[in-house]
């Protein structure tokens, strides 16, 4: 029997399957311990006061929660998220036309590329960056400008380089946003500082560019000092916040938040239509009537203090396990759910990729978040999910499986 | 204040706001008659069973209903699937690969796009067409191949000739799908006829093409004989078949189905990977529940009785109204929830809408449904939101606003 070939969009023939995917194919098999993983215990998720709400909304609110939904978003929910704007940045004085809420933060990324991005435009993103925008971006043909991302933030000199050499070549209006995870980024677990959030929006003011900030872990933060948003330092002239309840509520309700300029939402909302029409409206009116009952701050404390622990527990293993090893380092976050471990130059973690699954141990290898695919020495070490017997356990197969692999490569 | 102007991608500066959300603005003023909006009655959603397992899977499932699920959709929503897919089509022997749950058909149908349409590439549209389909396949920036929808589905000569001419300029690899939604198409409730769905799957085999057939309405059928799906005669080499759980349960679920080849289905995947990760946990395990539980087609045939006789009172109202205006004419639809009415040659719907409005009463003027937009004597209107009484109430003003618009063009 033919198999018949399909005729694809070229954008189709570009896709390809996700490495991530891939790689922990085996991650759950018995005996494995995952730091591959970036979802978030289900254990710190408010069950109950959700199953109760959504008993009550389905029942007396059934001819909203049932029905379709206006494409910006449940009104009840954009309130909500007002209040919460000026909890955790500090933000006052918007209102529901700055607010599009989406199919979480990975829709907002999407629609952020339908709006803006051309074929050929470009993007600055960063070394290591967040992979969801990155393959959100992709489709929509930019050329990414590529800043490395270094342990206080991305590196301003040469993002200016860069944006210079595109000035010059009178491509300027073809660069459409600095993209930067601000609050321990996915996969470094690093904090872009005080002082270049304000270098970055003022890169963005002398070349007339928009930052996009994304801020889905700021809320985990466990310590250390709050640093003022970028959308705070710049506003809405010069800067896009998205944020997503995924991290702070639960990632199944699917709710993203894009805070931007009204001219920039209206195109957002009219992408969004032709999109997917609109979110649910269930879940919206559930985490509207959650955060209206509920003091959803108070309520992640637990979950963040696990995290905390986790995290200590990681780098008091990765201290244990690769403090000998000369040229090792790794990030110490002070939230979110990642650290990032990089072993000496020239050593591929996509290498020892092999030798940790045979010692039942997963990461993500850095490769996997360069804008570019290229060998990197460097690994993503995800702690919120395993427990601290397994994150010490993982770390020292890590340390089996690293000298497994130097042996290989003839190093000592 | 100066106000940033925003530098958008060529495809945000094409986006216009929906001409039907502009039309429809005032129709929910006071003592006004709609037969614009094209939702489902809230009271024929089974909300109390939805309340119950709602509440239910968040208590005991929590781990799946409120994490990130995979992208290709709660397995267990599939297996039902499986099973509808049998009982309303007779499609037997696919597997869970043939199968991707999206938000809405909206997203099926923009996924659809993105894995098939090139700029410049041609799609088969008919005239009229379902508005949304148009916009999503727009922002791929197709050529739409538009064939006139008669009353019994489109017109296979005038789609042939124009692919034939396709094929004669060399261009026939660009040309990706037939379009068509085969059962009381939006918006003018037809069906298309048996033996234009065989022309359709011969065309379809002459060229190497695919069609899409897209079905929310064929289980609104409420006279009339069940007409063999476009799917069922052709297969999934040459067929995609889109439906949608919004009008069958609800729409607030947001819940669309794609049934295709498994190479399809992939490359659909891994573009909503990118687009929006994945779809809400909650909703699709909620759908699933209820589809063990109850049996959906049993369901809606409150429903289906509720609309079959609005219907027959709408048509009623045409003929009482209209019956002596000389080449007015109307569809009569055996399910779905909309006719279609056609003004004599030479007036437009679009111009009378404000001798409607004056008269509160509104409905959709054709040239929202036409590809390009052009002036139509038609216009949709639907029955399944007003009461009886309202329907002759609003017909007796439509009748009223066509002879205040007659005279204001000099026609008799």
């Amino acid at each position: 029997m033919k198999t018949k070939q399909h005729n694809f969009s070229k954008l189709a023939e570009r896709l390809k399957s996700s490495m991530i995917r891939e790689l922990l194919k085996y991650a759950n098999m018995p005996g494995a311990v995952s730091f591959g993983g970036g979802t978030p215990d289900p254990e710190t998720f408010p069950r109950h006061e959700l199953s109760k709400i959504a008993s009550e909304i389905l029942e007396e609110e059934y001819k909203y929660t049932l029905q379709y939904s206006v494409t910006e978003g449940d009104p009840q929910l954009i309130n909500q998220i007002l209040i919460l704007l000026k909890r955790i940045y500090g933000i006052e004085g918007l209102s529901h036309e700055n607010i599009l809420i989406t199919v979480g933060s990975q829709q907002a990324l999407e629609l952020l590329g339908k709006v803006f991005i051309d074929s050929g435009d470009y993007v600055v993103v960063g070394d290591p960056e967040y992979l969801g925008a990155i393959s959100a971006f992709r489709m929509r043909e930019p050329r990414f400008v590529v800043a490395k991302f270094d342990e206080d933030g991305p590196d301003i000199d040469m993002i200016e380089q860069k944006i210079e050499e595109i000035d010059r070549a009178g491509e300027i209006k073809k660069l459409k946003f600095i993209y930067v995870v601000s609050n321990f980024q996915n996969p470094s677990g690093v904090t872009t500082s005080l002082e270049k959030r304000k270098a970055l929006i003022e890169v963005a003011e002398k070349y007339d560019l928009l930052v996009v900030e994304d801020d889905p872990y700021g809320v985990l933060r466990f310590e250390g000092e709050h640093v003022p948003s970028i959308m705070k330092l710049g506003g809405t002239d010069r800067v896009i916040l998205l944020n997503t309840f995924s991290k702070i509520l639960c990632p199944g309700l699917r709710i993203g938040v894009v805070v931007a300029d009204k001219s920039i939402v209206r195109k957002m909302v009219l992408a969004k239509q032709g999109t997917d029409l609109c979110s649910p409206s269930l879940t919206m009116r559930l985490a509207a009537r959650y955060l209206e009952r509920y003091d959803v701050l108070e309520q992640i404390k637990p979950a963040i203090e696990l995290y905390r622990k986790k995290k200590n527990e990681m780098v008091r293993a990765l201290e244990n396990y690769f403090g000998d090893i000369k040229g090792t380092k790794w990030t110490n976050p002070n939230g979110g759910l990642f650290i990032w471990t990089t072993l000496p130059e020239g050593y591929d973690t996509m290498e020892m990729f092999k030798f940790a699954e045979q010692n039942k141990v997963f990461y993500i290898p850095g490769e996997a978040f360069r804008p570019y695919s290229e060998p990197s020495s460097s690994m993503r070490m995800s702690f919120c999910l395993p427990s601290v017997e397994e994150i010490h356990e993982g770390v020292k197969r890590l340390r089996t499986a690293f000298d497994q692999y130097r042996v290989s490569r003839g190093m000592k």
